[in-house]
């Protein structure tokens, strides 16, 4: 599952803002729409919780063959068998995580700066969220990155990049030419009325 | 580590309760009090501060050749190479904590009914924490375990019990002669005006 991954669609689920009643919900109808990562982000939980939701995603994943990600807690990504643990900057720092999951596990990193992304790559990343690009709701202590930004850490590295942060239907095509493989999104799939045809149209207007 | 240890004292870190500046001098003051275990316990920090403060923890209870356990974040167990992981019923099931840990690490886990405790053995637990054994504003989620529940877990199980919840200099003499391994303490320590002469107090009272 490591390699070879299709990073054009990138999913972080996020209940607080989600329109379907569960997270299950959400993150079958974002598959059926073509979404081709998933990152299981849960922040007020408990660690039991979140292992038993984590085993629950799991098995949508798995049926859709799409890799799933959970957000900060390697632990729970080892619980379920998740295929990827994905850290920021106040997270276990990426070194200290390849030593816990083993080589095969895949490893993302948020990455606002290109000094962090070199870092990351170098301490072992498969790839980078590189954001936010623009101001969010979802996420309120990041710092902006600028487009020259994105072109430097593009330039540096040779693993994949996901933006992310304000990234909706109005904002996609910015980023078409840059390099980067993908779009990580939250309210533009979770938050709308039709999660699937959300994530159908982002894929087509990314594609297109 | 994991066997031949000495249970007797059992500190459970809470910067909302310490006396203290920082959890490195309460632990460090509990250690000169002959505390035997130090479990440190982080509900509302980030993994990297978690992680960070561990290892310096780490550094600390490794000088006084006593263990660290870590509370519920099995990742920052391993990250920081702590001798041992707690986990409440809230948190990852011991089996699966076993299954990532491996053999060599000390799990225990919290039991407030014969049922858990009789489980907890049978995945894999080193120790049980048995409580709340009486009312105590240090965790308000807890149930109370009454000493005829005490006692039948302890005809039940083989493996080390302390008792939690409530143990303090008035309390602990009900638990002598019951089979017991130590006492589970945090306010009785970390809450005192002298965490080092309250350590060194309930030792002296416990093997009186």
């Amino acid at each position: 599952m490591k390699h070879g991954i299709d990073y054009s669609l990138y999913l972080c689920t996020d209940r607080r803002l989600m329109t379907s009643a569960t997270i299950e919900e959400s993150v079958e109808a974002a598959l059926k729409g073509g979404t081709t990562v998933i990152q299981l982000r849960e922040k007020d939980c408990s660690s039991k919780e979140f292992y038993e939701l984590g085993l629950r995603v799991k098995k949508i994943t798995a049926a859709y063959h799409v890799p799933l990600i959970i957000n900060d807690r390697v632990d729970i990504a080892l619980a379920v068998h998740a295929d990827g643990v994905h850290v920021g900057q106040g997270d276990l720092p990426c070194k200290v995580v390849r030593e816990i999951v083993g080589p095969d596990m895949l490893i993302g990193v948020s990455a606002a700066t290109l000094s962090e992304a070199v870092q990351a790559e170098k301490d072992g990343a498969d790839y980078l969220g590189v954001g936010a690009m623009y101001a969010t709701n979802t996420k309120t202590d990041t710092r902006p990155v600028s487009m020259e930004e994105l072109l430097k850490i593009r330039a540096a590295v040779n693993i994949p990049i996901v933006v992310i942060g304000g990234i909706n239907r109005n904002t996609l095509g910015n980023f078409k030419g840059t390099g980067v493989d993908g779009l990580a999104v939250v309210s533009a799939i979770v938050a709308q009325p039709d999660p699937e045809a959300a994530a159908r149209e982002l894929l087509r207007l990314w594609k297109a």
